[in-house]
């Protein structure tokens, strides 16, 4: 297939702080490279190389959390798993271990969207803030990625007052897949939605996941919740999605619809209790400034994963027939 | 390592429908047979493989669900993937698959007991009924394995009238780790949250997953969630445990808590309209008796999924630091 | 698929001792029942469960070599590796759990058949007897597996008099595979001969393994090794085959050649030096009568896993181009 | 662990051309460094990544086979699976792939002799011409690896004659590992000496690979090929190694011995029929110096893929026993 760098660039792009006062004001370039892979603009079946530069990263700026456990971050459990740790920038479980994900995510993209198939993903709630409506073209004219004018103006005001507290707060998002055809997932342990949810909950900072109805359907009698099928025109339909588009773990045809959790970016410059690394109860300020709200440099993220396990379950799905093995061997 | 079918058989017998009004009124009996990897008691390092005979299972019983989908099962999504598909009782979209996990979890939980650690998970809410309180000798007094006997009062005047109409409802579970050590998971895609979510949201009926204060992280300010550290008596301690026992995808020493959502039993004996595998109109009525309530029976296929995955990480761990590779291998 | 025990039996057929003074004389009926994966004659895409009960096994056969290590055998390497052992009969290091690879090698058969790819396997070499031309037709009116009545002839004298002395020999074996397109294989680390490789090498009692002209490879030059394309009949063909039908790890159209080489069954009942399990000098006589010539029983093992392996590489070739994923994706 | 850009490239530099006429004159620089995974000299459990710039590859020297299939090379199988094909340098199917090989295998090296385990291979045939002693001293003198002056002597005669005829030959290489423990290996199909095998197989310009005896075993009696056990000063010793060092696919604390086969290099200067990407006939002359005899360059390779896969092993046995497992969880 054809790739080139302005492929993955563009979503890489998408994943910059987005220069507001809501986001963490570093000056992350982040440009691709192509290394291997590609040749004369197509892939020769060899794994792409890519390579993104950490050029704003300066050792200094993490001096002061070297020996101190920030709270709520990783320092402490990859110090005791590894009993040594990079202390610059948080290692493996610094942010900028999306870049990867985004990269993997743009080719995936490519490929989906060549299959008719869409990921969406927007802020669907900062703090307390619901959506009030959605309107999906709004979603790129603020730098919160909200669908919803009024919820977006709410929320600035109480990013700014957070802002001048050095605090932060946590959100939601939404992501739905559009196009799919039934028929892609796999049985009992392999399940879409558990694979998904896997996807989803190794980013950072998340803290749970759902599907459809989600917590909700735990108060639904089934009389309520069932998705009736029903034919409309040749068209296999539902009269509702409670199920969010995954039935047994295979998708049926709906949208598939998710609703995730995001906590509180934990970098914040106010004093906190915290211990150091000779286990000595101390305390610490995390200086520079953070991002008061993690949801919108998720988004990408949430969209990449969720394309890398469709496209990595559409490539299964290729040997369910044996007559599709058939024809792939003799014609391809 | 010691095992017996007697270790086997214990947890397969809290899997079993408990005679109740609330679950299915199928006698299974489900006698596991140790049939390789056990010899005069011990395990030989050969796979370990069990029999469970399916006796009570008849095909006549589904004969009138053979070509029909029913709303919110997988019985089309399996067809529609496979082209084909054994309707006798689900086939892998069955709980009857559960009987697996709960044959390995059972071996997982017996050397998981051996290292401390333990799994306890119950029945948090039935429909919009919550826990009045939490006493856990009360979980294996009545038949919704519900901590609380006011909510389980309410509980059960529910499901008395849900019967009565043929109906069912959702619920939610709550699952924690004890005694686990820090430094357990792994970075990035492997993260112990993620592939615990993984493990959870493969059972089915799930909806949703999230690990310590889950979705309600949303609503809070980092001041307010942050977990701080301190040392009290040479011990590693925090203040609170929001983050639920895992920090960047590594356990931190704490509980690792997590709620589960579970959508009401799909399967209800009033007529519900559907189509057919010829893709025509038409409707079924779901005969035979059927849990009104699945959660009871999904409590130890959580733990068991839970122990699964917990072991796996422990035998990941013990490659994470070059002095353990080099004691192991001059020492065993 | 279909797929019905007499598949997978017609294969176990050919993997019993056949009744000839050339192999030993254990009454292994070996039938094969499909537990699961198969409805109306047709796989449902569940993996399919196979039984094949062990009925000749009787414990008290194995009371001689319980505390004490044959030479060559594993015992020895079991039992430092796992400080326990079921002696009866080997375990996983016993010719039985070749029943395995044989009943998965009979569906893989069954595939590669209707893709026009068919396996051959055959006795090349008895001790120094080589043969002295190839006659396919003879390989399965002799017990040896020779297509050669004049090696036959030879081998049955030279095993007599082995059986005599209660002795055995090696011997090696010839594998090819016929009719299979180019294209097959994958790069690097996944070569299609490194894979034949490891699969043949997992069979017991094999010692080397070599494709095409093999280890007299090493005596040419190029100008005689080399293999020149050539068009005739808008086919490509090549004038020699000494690459034996594998360039860089995936297959040329040519037919794929394998020679595999056999130690002497280890089991010989003349009296052997050895120690024991508490360290000591001693030594063994092994009871019973054993194969004075292990190959025969092997043929088919070595078709099965070739038929493995080439049916994995062939799903896995399906990925190749993103034009056969979007046919696959639309059409399947 | 430590570990530093010098302890990859000594072996990266052992892989280089050895500047002498028996090797191509491409002058490789190949320097690595390390890009992650190391921090203040130590890992960090982050994957280690590192970079080898290609300087020496100029485009234009591969234009005269851009259209053409070498013979015995894998530009036919490529550009058949793949639809196409980057011509230059003979993408994954080219020596250069090894870097990477050398690169893991200097870190498994490391580890490995910190366990007391080191891997030697040398040149052990050239053509025809064989070892008439083995002096170890005598390898790095000599630039064809070759541990026996004399025959070195006869294989510079004529690798010279060779030159002057634009041929090349092939040879055998013996690798062997000392200091390993009895015990390491897995049952089946992932026996030592099966995956032992795949890792050399994966290696360019291989056709066979034995252990032991190898496929002179298939010659002997058992009488003669049995390798008896006997105990002396508390040690487990054999009075022979024909088994090569594994028994049922786990060391035996013999050394583990293995010989392989090499074609001859295919790249030669004289022209050659062949066919073109248009499948009409034509010929080619391969332009440029290209190796005489390619097995001392394979040297190093062999060591590095032997260690990479031994190490694998090593990693796998930690969970042989519950003992280890228990151990592990609480002191680490």
């Amino acid at each position: 297939m054809y790739i080139c760098e302005e492929d993955i660039q563009k979503e890489l792009d998408k994943r910059k702080p987005n220069n507001s006062r809501y986001s963490t004001n570093r000056s992350e370039e982040d440009r691709v490279v192509i290394l291997s892979g590609v040749f004369e603009g197509k892939t020769t079946g060899t794994p792409i190389s890519l390579m993104v530069k950490n050029k704003d990263h300066i050792s200094k700026d993490y001096d002061n959390i070297k020996d101190v456990y920030r709270p709520s971050h990783a320092d402490f459990t990859y110090d005791i798993k590894y009993g040594f740790r990079d202390y610059r920038g948080g290692g493996r479980a610094s942010g900028r271990e999306t870049i990867g994900r985004v990269c993997a995510g743009a080719i995936a993209k490519k490929i989906l969207k060549s299959l008719g198939i869409e990921i969406l993903a927007y802020t669907s709630s900062v703090g307390n803030i619901k959506l009030k409506n959605v309107d999906l073209s709004y979603i790129d004219k603020n730098p919160l990625k909200i669908p919803c004018e009024e919820a977006t103006k709410q929320s600035i005001m109480l990013l700014d007052s957070l802002i001048k507290e050095n605090n932060s707060i946590g959100g939601t998002a939404y992501c739905e897949i559009t196009g799919l055809k039934p028929g892609i997932g796999e049985p009992v342990f392999e399940k879409l939605d558990a694979m998904l949810s896997k996807a989803i909950m190794s980013i950072g900072a998340t803290k749970g996941v759902e599907f459809g109805l989600g917590f909700l359907s735990s108060q639904k009698n089934a009389t309520d919740y069932n998705d009736n099928f029903y034919m409309e025109n040749d068209e296999i339909l539902k009269t509702t999605n409670n199920s969010g588009g995954i039935l047994g773990g295979i998708s049926d045809g709906s949208k598939i619809t998710m609703n995730i959790a995001f906590k509180p970016t934990p970098s914040i410059s106010v004093p906190q209790d915290t211990i150091n690394n000779n286990l000595e109860n101390t305390n610490i300020t995390i200086k520079g400034r953070h991002d008061p709200f993690i949801v919108p440099r998720a988004i990408p993220i949430i969209e990449c994963m969720v394309a890398i396990t469709l496209l990595d379950y559409i490539l299964i799905n290729m040997t369910k027939k044996i007559d599709c093995v058939k024809y792939a061997y003799f014609n391809f």
